[in-house]
């Protein structure tokens, strides 16, 4: 049997990459990976558990706290908050990173490779919202080669999203039976549940529905 | 000035590469990171220190507290103690990771990238002893591909010691005006210091010296 192994970070794309992967891969083939960062938002990683929990699969939390010393702050002052914290500019927390895409995979398929799964799938997409350079097809095919060179390994990085717009993405999370599990993710910036509906991530989300006329479990009427 | 920043593990190696990046980028452009990753001497961390004091370059130490986790054991199991882990069959800590300098690269890129730090300079090498497949020249010129794509940055790998010997990098130590520095490194395996002289770490130090025929600072009669 072919095991696989899927980045989850309980938002909706990682959600339907879950889906595709069960499909691909079947459920008893497939684990999943959730990184705790140091992100603004905790409300993540339970979506992430939960996600994992009602697809039936097992979750793995595997703990980052490298990303907040890098910028050099986070490491010599400890009175700086690192989940309060966001660039004004950018939106993006101050834990941010750049390629951390990168790191995320290297350490999945370092988790992979003392399991012997050979596949990794992974939510990124260069299409729409997504501009990050580490998200793009180029970088993940680099990224992969380097993981087969520096491992000796046979891994496999399967984007499914990867050329997919956000209304194809919640078409295809359709087609795969994924909406019901829509209803436990996170998507807000602001980090409310119910979703507080005005930020960018929200409007993308509702965008992406909106255009392929699906209702959102997470803020359809029940 | 062209900037450069230098893995520095405290070892006879980086140390040697430090020296290296002093004569090419010049010591006022250069600084260095140092990765408490759980290794089984914590001696490691203050040497990397007192070379970097020695050189008089600045030296920041960045955690990791992934690698432990990876097994699933560290992470499940808080009773399992990490640095008297040791693998009786490879005789590595329970903290190894596989592919663990692309972690440690790809951590440096971006501390770099942060710092318009161009060059990165590392002491791995796929001659003699390293037969680790991250450390050979293919795995690092993938990933310098990968880090430039994902970072869209012009960031240069440097492994001045790739293709030498131990008995030419003890060599070219020697001609850099490396040595005195030496005394301050760690080299041994069970961590101690003055070095054990017998675990395979102190013997292939002492080959190299002996091949060289330079007395090691470390271990040469005061």
């Amino acid at each position: 049997m072919e095991k696989a192994l899927i980045v989850l970070s309980g938002g909706q794309d990682s959600t339907t990459c879950l889906y595709w992967a069960i499909d691909r891969f079947g459920a008893e083939a497939l684990t999943s990976v959730t990184f705790d960062y140091g992100q603004r938002h905790r409300v993540e990683l339970e979506c992430a558990t939960a996600v994992a929990d009602f697809a039936g699969i097992g979750n793995t939390c595997l703990p980052i706290d490298t990303f907040g010393a890098l910028g050099g702050d986070a490491l010599t002052d400890s009175n700086i908050d690192i989940e309060d914290g966001t660039d004004a500019a950018t939106g993006l927390p101050n834990t941010f990173v750049p390629g951390r895409n990168l790191i995320f995979l290297t350490y999945a398929a370092a988790y992979a490779y003392q399991r012997n799964i050979e596949h990794l799938v992974t939510g990124v997409a260069q299409t729409d919202y997504s501009g990050y350079p580490d998200c793009r097809e180029a970088t993940i095919s680099a990224l992969q080669r380097t993981l087969r060179l520096g491992m000796e390994s046979d891994v496999t990085i399967h984007t499914p999203l990867m050329h997919l717009s956000k209304k194809e993405t919640v078409m295809l999370a359709r087609d795969l039976g994924a909406l019901p599990a829509m209803a436990l993710t996170h998507t807000c910036y602001e980090g409310k549940r119910p979703p507080c509906g005005r930020c960018a991530a929200c409007e993308l989300r509702a965008k992406g529905f909106a255009e392929a006329e699906i209702d959102d479990p997470l803020t359809a009427p029940q």
